[in-house]
């Protein structure tokens, strides 16, 4: 499902209290997209994505958390990589990687950014080094070809 | 309905107007959201929410008064709080609430804009006093326990 | 159909390469708009519209040129304009027009901007200059009454 | 004079109010832009240009129309067209046309909107063909060429 | 000092990172804006604001965080409001106000909103409602007539 | 030099167009971000970098190129990374990288997307793919401990 409302009446530390915790309560995924709504005010457009039986809990914690006097809402159809993940050696420690595969094939394969993060602090080393070198050490032959 | 396009062939006061005269002719809603189309031009996605029956009337004037050469739409399920008004005192006088309530329960109480900018121009203050004496004035208690 | 996937973990000249090779794969139209995301992170929500028999080229394609690792779409109805070109001159030689037509009724004609940019080029006039040339050139009586 | 704040605390609707209150003060110009700010946080920079003469008067205004702790200031140099208006006459009515100079060449030519959309209304016909006809109306001729 | 600079090559979570480290080595107020640059490329307006006397560290901080190339900066002039904080009681225990003054005379009483947060998770209750009743106990009449 | 004006009354396809001649024209950078102007415009910020031997050429460029009626200016400071190009051997065959150091050590190594994406479309592969493998091809060990 995908549950929408438009926001003009709402600070940004709420909005973003709100987003936080409408994933908290278990959205897959939560959005705002700044709009311009009517008489020339300058909003948000909140977007949650959940799993149809949330769909009624996360409507009305939006109708209760938000400044919103109503939502719209309406069903998607979802394509998703299944995932697992790897562990890679680098030179600033392991790294874990998510890798995402359609019908056997792996389409992805990206470091996790949480866990470069960690490795960067514990180098003290910008975390862009760590980043590139988990890319590195992926064996980039497991790439599909298209 | 949800009515969308995308904009990248008309200026910000035409898209404005456009908003403005869609608003008039009955959608309950309307936005721009600022987006990157094709060949990297930078326009807007309008979108439009009405009563299914509106939707072929805003449709025709969303092609005539935009530069829109086709539109989409589809089917949205609404959730709304049931929305009545309260009138509270403030030091500045009386200001307009709105109340929102969902199966009987209060889930918002929102001092009228408006309303808290007139008194504000009435007694020249910041809007920003009317609106936080009108929330004072708001008894409380009457707010939800989650 | 409306392909759609929230994307934060994505350069912007890899975003707007996807972009490119997303329309050179059939996509109707493709945006990427600004949001915020899940932990404060600053994305872009992707929204590709296609014909049904794209929907699951392009959501593979989607799935192996972005970094998203799930997509959604749905089903929208189309409203669009019957469209031609005619040609008209102007002063600075002759320019293409696009005219969309509803019923029988003409409700846009609009001058294609690099039709217009050409022949500024040609003349070394700014490209307004043409556009407005070319608006001059219709006749303004086709235009519908409303 | 170039003032700036950002604003992570104040709702659209006051943001959109404040935004009137400036312009009225005597801001030349005033914008906002929504931004991702500190702790993830979707915000605004507002943004104001004034006379040097106005910037105290603004910078108090801010500070107490808005939620700001803080302003920032410089000085710009600012180079400007000389404008004044013709009129023109189109199948609508007489439409009030801006003209920009420089050094004695015309650069601009721009139909006022307001004056477009009031004709547009005195009609019925969209904004867009009072516009495109004041466009035409216009001596072509007397465009600068590059 | 306000230090700006241009992104196209660096990812929403990278960016966010980089923010955040930019705050944590001193900047007063870091943002990010979306825009759109050359090659219609959507990317971020990178904006730090500092003491004069950080400049120097913060500019190559972000030339070794980001993927800018360069940075850009200039000195601004700042006017704040003196600012201390205060306590109120509210139903839900004490808040932190944060209260903003020029030239002796309150212009801002702001509940901090973390403070809101941790008092609205002790009662479960929405932070709405914590913020709500800080502003009621606070006493209006101590603010500005203008 | 930074110059800047604010834009309510150009189309999207148009000022894409002027921000491809100001390029041409030699500025250094040139972006556009939206933002809501006044009476509630949805509006774009021009902004560009140029040196201040270019600025009147360019203030009058965008007079005319765009329909601003003035622009403002100022100087900025930059501080820049000396940059050279290095080329790496992939998979994929040669792709450039640009190399940025500071004072002689080096903050940046970035594969040139254009070069990564030629190689990419020589083998019909992800760009991401070419990308990743001239990052695995850079010697991380150059890379500069903070």
């Amino acid at each position: 499902m995908e549950i929408r409302c438009n926001l003009d009446d709402l600070s940004p530390e709420q909005a973003s209290h709100a987003l936080g915790r409408i994933l908290d309560q278990g959205a897959l995924d939560a959005t705002l997209t700044p709009a311009v709504m009517k008489k020339g005010r300058s909003g948000w457009i909140l977007e949650v994505i959940c799993y149809p039986g949330q769909a009624d809990k996360l409507s009305k914690l939006i109708l209760s958390e938000t400044t919103a006097f109503g939502i719209r809402r309406h069903r998607m159809e979802r394509m998703i990589l299944e995932r697992h993940h790897i562990t890679v050696a680098t030179p600033y420690g392991e790294v874990t990687v998510k890798v995402g595969t359609l019908e056997g094939k792996t389409l992805q394969q990206s470091p996790e950014f949480s866990s470069c993060a960690a490795a960067a602090e514990r180098h003290s080393v910008p975390v862009r080094l760590v980043y590139q070198a988990a890319l590195s050490a992926l064996n980039s032959e497991a790439f599909p070809k298209e």
